[in-house]
């Protein structure tokens, strides 16, 4: 499983709607017959890449994959009945699918008399796909808030700049994440504001060859000028104000990791509605202040209400020259889904 | 001289309106004849100490001092006519003295005839001696502002509670650095509304043996509740508003390190008028997302004239308890007194 694992890991496969799984092919001496790993929605799943590559040697095999076997017709046909007609004797699998469309592998399976073990390495398996999980589990995207502020709590000076708040490390760090999202949003009243141009780039400015869709939310018409509406991504305009719809239309394109870039009042309408899955803050050692804050009005008015998600980590950003400063990262979980997922 | 900084350096000497001073006197041959150190106010200064244990031992001694011997008579004699008087042949120290009243030590020994070298690890004498140098050199306190605040820049909720925005090693650590400041400073704001003790704890919550001042500043009047006003340490109150004439009121009590803390209109005050010379931060990962700023407006409209003061260190004080969190604290130094001092 472990192997199966490093294979639905492999590097190179880009963000999409599938999850991510691995497939190893073992005979009885518990040697390899075939590998496979899913490579991309529209591309074989983790079981038929290894069944074909098996051949006629997949008979009698024990077939250990990370995910619950599909049990659906998609773009590619079920694997669990893939691995019955390839004569499969054993699976083995970690994670057990809830997707709606695709459950049901392991019963399948078993009708035909395929033994079923599962559950091993559940945890990894899960992490490995943690917001396909989410996404599947909960009908939603994972939102990851991030936001940066100075020491006083402020995103822009009293005349609205803000470039720059973080460290030259602490942008590099928030591109590097924003790289492992498949939707940007924000609202209008930053794309009208702040012109953000919403994409992933590298360390030399350069957008990488895979961008995230942008998702600009909100009922505010957006000038035609907006960075936003070129043509280095894709881009989605949400005709709500209401998170919960928001995330809905998201979901019915398939994406299940949203990457919340602000603004103050954006924020704290996701804050509010329990729509935040992970808050990732960057704390720059500056002072404004005045300005804009950071996060608006949360509903919070005493000290024992305060919204305190519990951190997951906290690294220290160094200063990458002499100009710059150290930023520090909260990365933190609102306790209510640690609980729930 | 290492020796002799060392011993300056003793563990047990309170803070007081003196700086920490250590003295060896060594034969010619290298071997030493005695030691000696400043036990504070009052008590015999580093030299005249090592004299008195050498006695007549002293006589053609190398005297290694890491301050350059007083030369005026306070509440003991001049040093540098007792080293003379003594018989010591050579004298090295490290720091210069600068303090108007005590200078002049050096020249007094070339007068006498006594070979004297100054410099050596003169920077390690003066980092003994921060704030004490600070304080003679400018004519007024150093002044470290410390604040706590949320991560979106919040010292208080909407109804003003704040126990606790920090953390429970984040206060710990607090008492730590009240400890080695004379004096405590906040306005008759903070007094009337959050009634602080001011006193320096331990984790036990028990106040220590030695305190320091509290200062309070401003035109209101206190309430005679307050518990600033008990008698666990000294309280002095500052009628003024202006932070140079509160800052020149605690050198006439020879006040050399102030702990500002709080609360924000009075430290907006210090950092405008260019009178804060260390910042200590604490941010809990917390939002709040209205309430009490950390900080008032400090004239700041746009980012190019954010307040960035240079960091010196951040450290991540980790949770001390499951129902804890992780809190991170920057130190900083406005680069106007990093190049001044």
């Amino acid at each position: 499983m472990r192997r199966a694992l490093e294979l639905a890991a492999s590097p190179g496969v880009p963000l999409g709607p599938n999850p991510r799984v691995g497939c190893v092919l073992l005979a009885d001496d518990g040697t390899t017959v075939a590998e496979g790993f899913h490579r991309g929605a529209g591309t074989a799943h983790a079981e038929a890449d290894a069944l074909a590559r098996a051949g006629e040697r997949a008979r009698g095999t024990t077939a250990v994959v990370t995910l619950e076997p599909c049990n659906h017709t998609g773009r590619t046909g079920p694997c669990a009945r893939a691995l019955v007609d390839a004569g499969v004797r054993r699976v083995v699998f970690a994670q057990a699918d809830t997707n709606p469309v695709a459950v049901g592998g392991a019963e399948t399976l078993r009708a035909a008399g395929v033994e079923v073990e599962q559950g091993l390495l559940a945890d990894e398996a899960r992490a490995l796909n943690r917001t396909w999980t989410f996404a599947v589990e909960h009908g939603r995207p994972f939102v990851t808030w991030k936001f940066a502020a100075t020491l006083d709590g402020r995103s822009a000076a009293a005349d609205g700049t803000s470039r720059w708040v973080s460290s030259r490390a602490a942008r590099l760090d928030t591109h590097r994440l924003r790289a492992t999202a498949d939707t940007m949003l924000v609202g209008t009243a930053t794309v009208a504001i702040d012109d953000p141009a919403l994409t992933v780039r590298d360390e030399h400015d350069r957008p990488l060859p895979d961008q995230p869709l942008r998702a600009v939310m909100g009922l505010r018409d957006l000038p035609p000028d907006r960075r936003v509406l070129d043509s280095s991504a894709e881009t989605v305009l949400l005709r709500t104000r209401d998170p919960h719809e928001a995330l809905a239309q998201l979901r019915a394109r398939d994406r299940q990791h949203v990457f919340l870039e602000g603004g103050p009042t954006l924020a704290a309408a996701f804050v509010r509605a329990g729509l935040v899955d992970e808050v990732v803050a960057y704390v720059a050692p500056t002072l404004l202040g005045a300005g804009l804050p950071a996060v608006a009005d949360l509903g919070i008015t005493t000290i024992a209400d305060a919204f305190r998600p519990g951190v997951t980590d906290v690294t220290v950003l160094e200063a990458d020259g002499p100009d710059e400063q150290p930023n520090v990262r909260f990365t933190m979980t609102p306790h209510r889904d640690s609980e729930e997922s």
